[in-house]
């Protein structure tokens, strides 16, 4: 279970309002290489997985992506608290506009819904192992796009921020990769 | 952001080996009503709900309905965990020992993968907690549906204790609701 | 089985061609919480829920918004008519021009197909007329977006009236509620 | 909009209870070539088809359609209401159980819910009487399916009423297309 | 199995950098009714059919529509290669961009991810052949739209190309459907 | 452009008529790390990978996964031809049957239609290859899964060859990776 502690892992401080960043942050939200995905993947690919250090990874790093989603949602709502109508609109978020006004929604930056064909469990640790280091790669990349499309220096940091942790994950789970190799190894041989 | 605190919210006891049962509480992993749905939903809707209680209850209940997702899914591993792929196929999961193994995924008891289109947000607080009372009456009729499909003890104790839960949620959603109204009636006078 | 009359519920007079308003519709038409999900939820649940009263409403309401949908593909229809490729293009439409030209198309105002998975039945008449009072609270909320959007009087006509009917069918899902809950109260007693 | 008339379109008397019929039906309810997807395709087809006939056509056979809908709900709710769950279990309906116990649901026969993708519009007539003709043609050929799973005399009645339905449907739709191609040609001359 | 020839079906010259294109392009790359809908849906209808001219044909284009998801794919890559993030954004694929930068995907112009559910395969070769020849409809009137949206020389010469191929293979699924039919008759016959 | 040669990469000859096989079997054909996912993925991948060798090697193993996807399909093909429809049903086809017949699809073991959610690309090319890795590795444990699944020799047998291919694939895709990351070097240093 999980305990909610009221605050941000890493603070957010956006400066300017530009909310066609608002639109772009969705990928990271609700779009197929975002902290969602990462929180879900990680949490349900912990059951399979055979070692007990593998397991306490993927839930170490799976509790560190729910407070991405968060900072993510914060981020997004931060830049659109205040827009007007027509602020909404010239950024291209008319459409959500109409569809749930200011709320935000696991969609990805086009507006499609958030779903579970985008992360995938084999329970073979080589294959899970290998499916989440692709993914911090495939989010790194995410981030690197959205600091292309700003230059915000709060936004800027929040983004290195959480563009730094995947390469910090991709690096543990190849410790782990190894790990499981050397288990499935040494398993053989007893 | 979360701590994650190494034990169950409610233990979790099966007595007898159903892999019936394995396949069923898939509804309440990656279902449309299922916990997954519910946790999501609600920490997707607190950036706009207006009120600082209503605020925290979606983060309680949604920090809660992660728990929830953890108990499924231990019930689902521990059901499945020691089954042989004849018994698993017996149980209709021979498909999903095909497409994952022992894996466990976010999807319904059929094997439609979870997607974001179950859940809604509104920025509108009366909408939202509509929303949220109406996803604990569906909740609290799954769990009644699966009680229908066991006589395990160990799971029976579990499946009452979350359906309970989704009870008292129920209740507490209500309570917000009037809150809220209220709060919308102070802010028309003043 | 259902007769069709060749007639509007409600008149429909779009004074202003705004070509914005028909993509931004599309949320009633094929979107979440639109017209049609509001028909297939309805017209679906009619089966199960228990006393004749409710199955009447659920078929009584159900019908009035497949003439809702009606309306709204009139307006989307009027709307689109006679504009121009640069224009559907200036308002957001080129890529619904690219993939259908004028036709219409079940989808949100981002260009989602519908999906069932918007609606839910329960077989249990209290979670489906929770899940139906949430809905009409969500549509409500949805017509308030659309004439947050637009200016026009006629097009603001056509809205409020489609707004006042999600309130009245909100009521008398309400009601139901209640003689759902006393019917299943009086079966306790006898 | 529409008035609903209280009687099916066809009478159904369904003599032997046949559960797994229950199940293989549903692809005529929410499967891709399903009714549902036949009355929303020509409903929504309406707006752009140029002659007068062809709307009133797509008009009539959309309602009617609606009326098929109702048959086949009717047909799966009649093979299902008195089962018990030992039954619903053995005839592969037992997931369908958990997840909403005997209410009905827009969904394929394998639990896939209805999506509009299925269906598609091109404000072109030539195209979207090809897909409609498609369509009838796909959904004879679903009928005849089912006539092959089945022997109870009710049931065998009301598909090949279905059946021999769409063989009409796809007649007149060969025959606007004849009208429309000519229309078209016309249009050139003058 | 297939061999490739590294050169396109049909040479693509694009004169003038316009990226509007790029993003309609998609509707026939992972839209509805585009390249790669065809090229699966055929070569997955090829074991089904009854008669070895048919199974040749259905190889044959679905071999050949493979080539336009090719011709498609370049084109999109043609007129993004070089553009700059802000004239990205200009053209709307801002969003495109934060999700997966320059790279090509599988969805339509409004960035749904393509499903098979765009397709259909029956065992029944009327109506596969009639879903086929629809098939073909759409593109068409697809690539007209697409012949609507732009004036550039080498852009309007690929376009014409690829619909002028739709309307070749119309005409050879309507003879199949010829020779299908006359197979059916004298397998009654004898 | 693909030119078609009318043989199968490997043969295929199954001894043992093993419907439920057929069923299993679509988890390669049209689930989440099948042979339409591997195709789909690498093709898509090429345009935007900078080197040379790994566009070549991307078109090599997407033409090739092209050719497991029909060995594959021949496989369920063989399985399901003579079959009966009460056999079918046996084999839990019975849904398949109904919806189209023996006719094939694109979807999962569950009858979940294949979607483009399934793979990624983002044009650069760590991640790209990371994600080709990881598809490589899913696909090896789901050939592992299936060969747990029968004893048949002939179907053991282009199991383990398609198997073998996976692992070749991977090795490859890593080579590739690493000329990626001198080449990205070497980019730095000039």
């Amino acid at each position: 279970m999980w305990i909610y502690e009221k605050k941000l892992q890493h603070p957010v401080r956006i400066e300017k309002c530009d909310l066609r960043m608002a639109k772009y942050l969705y990928t990271q939200y609700g779009g197929p290489d975002g902290e969602l995905s990462a929180a879900i993947r990680y949490l349900n690919q912990r059951y399979t997985i055979p070692t007990k250090e593998a397991k306490a990874l993927l839930t170490d790093i799976g509790t560190e992506e729910l407070a991405h989603v968060e900072m993510i949602a914060t981020m997004i709502y931060q830049l659109t608290e205040g827009a007007s109508v027509e602020e909404l609109e010239a950024a291209g978020l008319g459409s959500n506009y109409a569809i749930r006004e200011r709320a935000l929604f696991p969609a990805d930056a086009n507006g499609v819904p958030w779903t579970a064909a985008y992360i995938q469990a084999h329970a073979d640790p080589v294959a899970d192992l290998h499916e989440d280091m692709a993914a911090e790669q495939k989010a790194r990349t995410v981030y690197e796009n959205l600091l292309d499309l700003t230059d915000d220096p709060g936004m800027k940091d929040a983004l290195r921020f959480l563009r730094e942790r995947e390469v910090v994950h991709f690096q543990r789970f190849g410790e782990a990769l190894r790990i499981v190799q050397e288990y499935k190894e040494s398993k053989k041989i007893f």
